[in-house]
């Protein structure tokens, strides 16, 4: 029943508008005199609860900024800025730590390096858990705070409309592979509609994962300039991310790029057409730390010249901040350059969230959030291959069971639950029996009779390495089906 | 005036049991609706206090359960995760930390390398110290959760009764030589009379020193299989630890155990003899980080197939965590796994605990403690060789004294007071005339006319070495006293 | 209009006696019994207030001093102990922190290993901007504790008479080079008259810019033994540094001693042949960390022998702690030590700090402090050459812009605003036309007409590099110009 961040998929669209809401009345009644975007004061809301930071990374700015909103909510905090110099070093695992941690506090916001680490811990506690970055996987507070930003910047005039980025052009800048802040953010934009122009560093594009997830789960599509009809405008943008208005069949990203503008109602294709300018920049910090090579010089700056390019003169810049050499100075008093309100909007739009997931206003959010797929999970058979996942860690892997979703049935397509690496699985067997077939349809059958029973391979090769045997009368896959294709495998 | 609490002999059994009921009684007021052993809320008890954590040696688990214990109390904290990198790494002594830090907080709560560490902090403090750990040498608070789990698990009936462990039978797993927290552990459950079966792994037996004070303050015994009269049953443990009802001579622990048997009332070894299951186990974690070498596949480990064991059928598994591979995740929804209740139960204990030391309810401790022994202190003479002892330390050697405990007479026996070592010494000298004797029962006359006139020597190879000289008349040793026998010479 | 503490001339003499008089009355208010000089409880008064502290540099006293301070006052805290690892490892600079972190907090303290760190903060955020030590530069508030203990020492008797130290005597001892401490303090001393006896050790004499920030600033004079007229008594120091009383003619330090005695008053001479005995003795720690070389055994401890010595049978010790070798144990239970006292005061002053920079009193400190010179700043031209200047850092030299306090104009002598150092430029250009002359005294002339147009360099090959050309009908400099004199070139 308590409900946990740990993805922005956590939370539904009126969800995210009830928070945003909150932030308001706060920074209404809170803002400092001539800042408004900056909370002060003390509220009693959250006198009786206790906030604990577990962060195994180590960040400043994000810890602080938390702490900050647990306190002006009247909250109290403990504060752990460095796990790995105690418990992890003795090699304490996420779910024993969580598990002792909840008979302190009330809430956890955790921090760590392994993809779907904050998912772990969710899943082995009562507490609520946000996710304040895992790996380069997600950071759906720091997208919280983006669209707030969004939001504020964009509609001036009504305030009770929903919230909706179907009129906004927001290009990202620099380093898309690994920024987790990106990746959760894409996914919130896809959903309310924005358009995405993807300008990546060289060797940083968008990784394969999230590109799946942006046509999967919310049918965004990548739109070539070329496929624009009647487009004779040399400032449009090589590449757009759109997603299409209304209900539309779910299409698999990779394919079908050709059909795209035809997927568009008419008014999209009209705006397309007359798109002159940029809404926003999104830069990113070069992740020095999660890169293998370097990019040197090649690394897209943003400064006061570039915003004198006719695309740009309206553009507002965000940056999750902290910037290197990627955005200038000389923005900074420039008021296009909205980054440090972005930053000051963090202590309101997460006093927001803490209010909510501590339920101080008890019908803000739904009881539970329905997951759009099925769940496969199995002890045996398949597993994840991402060596950043929660679940490859030696550690971990003593006690979490891999778990997947079910996102596609035609070919059958499995998502790792933590870290979003999507699979196709060729091999069906169940735990009971211990046979397979390659008849990778039959899967819903042992599904549907036991779900537990079901056991999944990539390939026929890791079955009978698991002891598993043919199915009597069956015939063997076919000599192409392997290696199998592994949809994220880098 | 202030009491501390740096060894679990600091508090009497009734103070134990007076915490203990206020704990309890934060249990009643302030659990989690369906967890009975987890507090939440907070009070306004000690609003006007502040504690310090004072951690040498990076801890989240312990600090943070502080932390949370004075939230809940009410109270503030300011917190030194890591003073090593700080104010200990510009050759501050412990000594002037704690006299600085007195001027910033009502209690501290310290977590240092060193044996004896905490004592120091408490002598040069007029604060109460809580020792949330000194090296291998004792962690009391942890031994105060221990026996709450003890207690909450043991007497579902009476709620009135005083506490004791008469019937109670725990085996102990693991590494006793490092882990400061059994300890701590065994003191307090020779003193509350359990039966305790020392299962240690290769290397890792109880060390002498903790032997020998079992032995001399509770007179609690080790008791051989075949020193039991008429005993058949194969599932009785190989050497059981116990302790002798009523007043009995204290015995030491080396030589004796013959007679073990007949120090026992007829009811103990009926009992003893009747003895089939262990109610407790106690686990610890491998202390890597104090061992030298490795004792690799050899550690024994606790998981359900143990538990299946007839003598372990109704066994409740405790462990002070973190644990790595000697306690099985698969006890985890077990119901004899209590040692998630037993992390729970850290905060409201320590919540009563610091309640008790800034009296917020006066009458609950009293004034002080009367200690067990006699005091032996001279800034010659006679230092403690353990090289994890405080007082071996260059930087603390600067200002502390060597102070023994005079434990037995009969040979003259005396204790380091921070680390808990003993010395038989065989000489005795004056400090105001400088001549010794080897006529080492002479000491009890020097010290009755001057305590601090007296100076103990090993042997007469220090003394010589000090620039003291035979007095006259007197015999010199016989050869063969040396070298002297250092009892707890590792 | 926010006032800040970055040097211990940000505050004047009624400022400072205004917070003294705010801490005296919070130790009236607050004292623990028995313990005069320690606050105990919790106000409410900052009750709507967070800190920050950001410690780039750990320091467990300092930062635990100001925690305790504000959560005295009833606020609370937000606490970075090591900025180095999170944020600052990233490349974030100063200034974007500080913007950052102003919006989680009122308050920030700043610990920092750059001179000149707390200086760049207080220029980027509208938040009271606390130096709790930047480099070797200066650190006021442990000099607001040093001045409050001394006036605490040193008048009994009238409790209402204003600041002054005109009768004090106060010997500096050991590392006046690097410790900070010692910076901040001697420029209060010379402030407020007391007589300062330099006893430094080997290698570690106060810094060429601090002597001429004595000098200039204050009036403060290094008056030699030999000069005293009449002197016959053996035991007067070396020498000691003098303020004269009243207005005086400002006087550079260098090469004019021996005028020195003819500008104190008849009354300070008499004094000055009369000063038999020294008052205060200021201890200071080897600053091992921020020395190339070592001193060994030569540096001069203070323990009870050499307070047996005629001159300093009535000194009071003082220490900023934490103390090695320099400070005996011996001290510690003598009344003359008054260091721990000094630790005790700094709760109390900080305390008062705080409440007037967050102006919880109102009308305590003035709306603005005027500054003492006039301003000069280019991006271009002269540059700090202090390697450990923050202007100097790669990191912050990308927005941080030069600026010098104009402190003398025969010759034209400028002041680096962030670490203190002087220069004398020896060339005068403007920006408008790049045209530069020797003859430095046109500076002026610039300046009044627009002080942004002037730029100044130490020499004219820096000038040429700049790419700026000898006025039409100007002289080149005469050879013997350069190189230009570096005033503090160390």
């Amino acid at each position: 029943m308590t409900r946990s961040l740990v993805s922005i998929e956590d939370l539904d669209n009126d969800e995210i508008e009830a928070i945003f809401e909150l932030a308001d009345r706060f920074l209404d009644e809170m803002a400092t005199p001539g800042k408004p975007h900056r909370v002060r004061g003390r509220r009693t809301l959250a006198r009786d609860f206790i906030l604990s930071t577990l962060f195994y990374e180590p960040s400043t700015r994000t810890r602080l900024s938390f702490e900050s909103a647990m306190l002006r909510l009247g909250g109290q905090v403990i504060s752990s800025a460095e796990v790995t110099s105690s418990s992890a070093a003795k090699g304490e695992t996420i779910a024993d730590t969580v598990r002792v941690v909840e008979n302190y506090a009330d809430i956890v916001v955790i921090r760590h390096s392994d993809e779907g680490a904050a998912q772990v811990a969710a899943d082995y506690t009562d507490l609520p858990v946000i996710n304040a970055g895992d790996g380069g996987h997600e950071h759906p507070t720091q997208t919280l705070c983006d669209l707030y930003t969004l939001r504020a910047a964009h509609r001036q005039k009504e305030k009770d409309e929903d919230l909706s980025f179907k009129d906004v052009t927001i290009e990202l800048r620099g380093d898309l592979k690994h920024g987790r802040t990106v990746h959760s953010l894409v996914y919130a934009l896809a959903r309310f509609g924005a358009r995405i122009i993807p300008s990546h560093a060289p060797g940083c594009d968008l990784p394969d994962h999230v590109k799946q997830r942006l046509a999967r789960d919310y049918g965004c599509l990548l739109l070539r300039k070329q496929e624009i009809e009647d487009l004779h405008d040399d400032d449009f943008p090589e590449f757009v991310y759109v997603t299409p208005e209304g209900p539309h069949q779910r299409t698999l990203w990779t394919g079908e790029e050709a059909d795209v503008w035809f997927k568009l109602s008419l008014e999209q294709r009209r705006k397309l057409r007359e798109m002159k300018s940029v809404d926003f920049f999104y830069a990113t910090r070069y992740q020095k730390e999660r890169h293998e090579g370097g990019v040197g010089d090649e690394y897209p700056a943003i400064d006061a010249a570039l915003l004198k390019d006719k695309r740009y003169r309206q553009t507002k810049v965000m940056h999750p901040l902290p910037r290197v050499d990627e955005l200038s100075y000389d923005l900074d008093e420039d008021p296009r350059g909205v980054y440090f309100k972005q930053a000051a909007y963090g202590v309101p739009v997460r006093m927001a969230l803490i209010a909510s997931l501590l339920e101080l206003f008890p019908s803000l959010l739904s009881q539970s959030r329905k997951p759009r797929y099925s769940l496969y999970s199995n002890a045996q058979g398949l597993r994840c291959t991402n060596g950043k996942c929660v679940t490859r860690q030696a550690n971990e892997a003593r006690y979490v069971i891999p778990k997947f979703w079910i996102v596609d049935q035609q070919p059958l397509t499995v998502r790792c639950v933590y870290c979003d690496f999507e699979y196709e699985p060729r091999i069906v067997s169940r735990s009971s029996t211990k046979k397979y077939t390659a008849a990778i349809d039959e899967w819903r059958e042992v599904y549907d009779r036991s779900p537990r029973d079901l056991v999944l391979y990539l390939n026929e090769q890791e079955a009978i390495d698991a002891g598993h045997q043919l199915r009597r009368g069956r015939k063997r896959p076919s000599g192409k089906q392997l290696p199998t294709k592994t949809l994220a495998g880098k």
